[in-house]
């Protein structure tokens, strides 16, 4: 059986941004499959109860430091999102709705949005910007914005959030190596381990 | 000039108790010297509006594993302390008093309170076994409880933990190198980094 690791991710996450750029490679090197799963992580954070880092000015300027620090050495553009926080709902049903019924569109849609939040500074959340940056990406943007208004696709985002919640999650980036969970960007070398073929986990 | 590597911690802290096993290897790998900062941590997140991760019972489920996990990956001794959070006032002021005015003693302190918390579970808030811990390391109690008492050794810890919030600290622990401020155990390999003598940044 090929190993498998989940991540689940929001493309308003820029840690997500980080993982969505190193995991391909650590996946390759253990033979292992991504499974891709969007999630709603500002509905999760209400839910558990957490806290953006927003909330708190200090940790917010050294989280910019360490976003700019992480991607450098990664060799990553990014540029810290001058609307961040950002909504990204209806980025996310977008994503969810691409892959239940357009998989094969899918990657572009999550590259295109990704790259629009931590590396072009868009603001996903403003209706002309997001029509903007899904037509830029090759897309039709009255397709996918009535593909996101689907009722089936706005249930499906959010049972899969609550999903993530019922199994531990509360942050983003996420990822399980079998039931072993693993939160944020930091933890990478970890779920590198989980998925070596001596290891047990996977 | 010798480089060094300043690092705040507090003995209630797990990520601090990890970093303190941590850290001397890398220090010593780099030719650097290590710059020990005790601080009060409760103080710094109640100032800095922050939050334990003990107040979102997912996160802190997950900070359980993955204690368990680094801990196991340093082959250091860890169990979640059965008190945490436990509000380490009197030993963070034996750790500064100590630190300026018996300097040979401090090390020993330091791991002793360190293994009181995080290997062996004991709770340090409470004087019976904060006495009984002092003992076991070798101390006199009352010496020591009297140096905590010390105006100047309480004024000293309350006037370095605001120290570290005015250059930006927020939580711990937390490593600088020059003005370069690194949070938390999962960035020891950044700051391995800007120790290397090909890096400017020591």
């Amino acid at each position: 059986m090929k190993r498998s690791v989940e991540f689940l991710f929001d493309v308003g996450s820029p840690y997500s941004y980080l993982a969505y750029h190193a995991l391909p490679a650590i996946a390759r090197a253990a033979g292992a499959e991504i499974v891709w799963r969007p999630i709603l992580l500002g509905a999760i954070i209400k839910t558990t109860g957490g806290h953006s880092p927003f909330e708190v000015p200090a940790k917010m300027r050294w989280v910019e430091q360490d976003l700019e620090r992480c991607a450098a050495a990664l060799a990553v553009p990014f540029r810290l999102n001058p609307h961040f926080p950002v909504n990204t709902l209806v980025a996310m049903r977008i994503a969810t709705g691409l892959q239940a019924q357009r998989p094969a569109d899918f990657p572009a849609w999550v590259e295109a949005s990704f790259r629009a939040m931590w590396a072009e500074g868009r603001n996903l959340a403003d209706p002309t910007e997001l029509a903007a940056v899904i037509r830029a990406a090759g897309f039709d943007d009255q397709e996918l914005l009535a593909l996101a208004s689907q009722q089936a696709v706005k249930d499906k985002l959010r049972s899969d959030s609550e999903a993530a919640i019922a199994r531990g999650v509360f942050g983003a980036p996420t990822f399980f190596v079998g039931e072993l969970m693993y939160w944020g960007n930091d933890r990478l070398d970890q779920v590198a381990l989980a998925l070596a073929p001596e290891s047990a986990a996977g």
